[in-house]
């Protein structure tokens, strides 16, 4: 079965399409800047065991063009993967936000499309643009089956202990007001390659997904527990531009005493805050050459970044009184020597020990980095959301499949 | 040396007047509802060993009325404890914000006092009334050194990584935004209780102050290293009214889709958040009944209390490496078998197993109440503020001096 995932932002759509159950990548790239001035289809394809590469720098108005510059691509008569388009049988959209209604994936009607319509106030910056990748999808894939995962999905078997805020009840049940939880594609996906490589699924694991964004979750027998993201995408670690947890009164102080309007404060918090803020910088590699040429100032951010993470890993082995693998996956954490050393070193008392000439050992596949007095395996593993998504699309049309990518 | 020893709030003071170094109770009592109707003053004082108690009803129209009914008391005929207030040597005064500037106790001057209007901004409903009750003290005791004591001052001590928030460093630098820490005062009085218990001072402790508001501090060797209040008395656990850690994107939220204005946030959070917010009550002892009686949402808040408080300590194992022992502290911390019994429990990965047996007893003095089994010891240490403060306004004209109350 040809599956092709889209991920639509506001103004980009990731795509990439697989061969299921195989899993195997035929093609993928990234639409860019669409709808502003220096447009770009990124595209890579699969050729006789060779990965290909295609630019294209045109003028892209809006998501349905893009897409159809895509379709093009993967049925062009050289660089074409299929002979026709038709052959894509199923679309699977990543939607950020689930809300309490989504729960697992779901075959998209006019019912589900209302339903994630009325989860815009939720996610107003992420929600609008994966329906608009739905509505352009089903103009262009008339007979494929479009399928909805959502990142909150994985989080909704968390306790109410851990998703409640304690705020009054009536926040809740009419507003809605909850942790929820994201990046749950890529924590399950990798909690299910650490599942499989210790040979176990009754296994407590901690999962660290440590992008532009980043989370960390508790997983117990598979199922996640508690994350540190909550009700939107901000709260928890320290992330490339956002603030992470910070103290509510910050916010309150910022507008009441010192003149900030509250939609600066947003802004603040979310696009000029977290590395970016500390350091000018919201790409890690080039904090970590700060660090090295002496600034003290990215020190600092490393330490706050690190700690953090630290912090909530012993918050989570409290939650699961235990833990038997902690895992870091996504850019930072599949690349970062430095952030890895940093977290787990002096957290011997919780069973964890790094290898420190291990840890600094190149990312292929998963790798082990403890030490061999370590009770706690320290895995790194890489992420594959859109594989993820395949498979969860995959699976909801063969029942009893399960994966064995 | 007899020192008084003044907690002034905005409406009430609370006062105990003590004799140094012995550490002596000689009278104490809280002028209520000053300023509005139904004043009244409950004084104890001591008399051949015997608590004896003076109710006042009264209008007191402010501050200085108030506080001279209570210098009458003290110099009483009948209930008298001194034959003149000029007897009072030193006044102390709880001053709940120092900012960044104050790091110990200081003998109030002229300098002090307009530093410490400079915090009034940190610390609105606190700091001003602390103010009040320095003016009123030095009009009252002419003749006595003043002292402010900060509940900020024993935090200070923390790392930048465990107080700064990942927000610009601007910031930090001109607003002086950063976690400041509370309960400083109660937090220092237990550990150094412990360090003398445990006959070690460099051990590493966990202290949590459970009263109507909570905080929970991690120490090493006598000095805080973390705590999870904030820039202000909100963040980190679950309180009466008070929400504890809370996503900030609730905030922006409430106001930018639900219509709230953020004063009205800011009193839900503050006021009608935390305990009273799950279950209608402020008071554990009203929630207690609810739980025993069966009701849901009383289960539901216990167990947002408590999980919050197992994760902070789970985060502090991990800050500190390791824990040698953790303290229970004011009135839930030293009086709820129940709570101490749901954040201990399922902690053994960390070494923390409790005795339920020892646990349920009731609290005289220091307590162990872990099993033989348990490698951290669990204390119940009834806490006194005012004492502290009266330890350390005496510590401050007797160098060397060293408390072994």
């Amino acid at each position: 079965m040809n599956i092709f995932v889209i991920n639509s932002g506001s103004s980009s759509i990731k795509y990439h399409l697989y061969k299921m159950p195989e899993g195997q990548s035929i093609c993928s790239g990234i639409i860019d800047r669409i709808g502003l001035k220096g447009s770009v289809i990124q595209h890579k394809y699969w050729n006789e065991g060779e990965e290909k590469k295609v630019v294209l720098n045109m003028d892209i108005a809006d998501h349905e063009n893009g897409l159809r510059e895509v379709i093009y691509l993967i049925a062009h008569a050289e660089s074409g993967v299929l002979n026709d388009p038709g052959e894509i049988e199923l679309v699977g959209h990543r939607i950020v936000h689930g809300g309490k209604e989504f729960t697992t994936p779901v075959l998209i009607d006019n019912n589900v499309k209302e339903k994630i319509k009325q989860t815009f106030q939720l996610a107003p910056l992420h929600n609008p643009p994966g329906f608009q990748g739905i509505e352009v999808a089903e103009k262009l894939f008339k007979n494929a089956r479009q399928v909805a995962v959502f990142d909150t999905a994985f989080h909704q078997t968390m306790p109410e202990k851990a998703y409640r805020f304690a705020i009054p009840n009536s926040f809740y049940e009419d507003l809605n007001i909850r942790a929820y939880g994201f990046h749950g594609t890529s924590h399950q996906y990798v909690a299910a390659k650490a599942a499989k490589h210790l040979g176990s699924e009754t296994i407590k694991l901690i999962s660290i997904h440590l992008g532009n964004g980043a989370s960390i979750t508790a997983i117990q027998n598979g199922q996640s527990v508690d994350t540190s993201m909550g009700f939107g995408p901000l709260s928890g670690l320290v992330m490339g531009t956002r603030s992470g947890d910070i103290d509510p009164t910050v916010l309150l102080y910022l507008v009441n005493q010192a003149g900030y309007q509250l939609e600066e404060v947003s802004t603040l918090l979310n696009r000029e805050s977290g590395m970016l803020g500390l350091t000018g910088y919201s790409d890690m590699r080039d904090i970590t050459k700060s660090m090295q040429r002496g600034d003290q100032s990215a020190r600092l951010a490393y330490d706050l970044y690190t700690y953090r993470i630290k912090k909530y890993i012993g918050a989570y082995v409290a939650a699961l009184n235990g833990v038997d693998a902690i895992i870091f996956t996504a850019g930072v954490g599949e690349n970062d020597a430095i952030v890895r050393e940093m977290v787990c070193s002096n957290l011997d008392y919780l069973g964890i020990i790094p290898d420190l000439e291990k840890n600094s050992g190149k990312t292929v596949g998963i790798r082990e980095i403890q030490s061999n007095a370590s009770r706690v395996k320290i895995l790194v593993i890489p992420t594959n959301e859109e594989l993820k998504i395949a498979e969860q699309c995959f699976g909801l049309f063969n029942k009893g499949y399960k994966s064995d990518l």
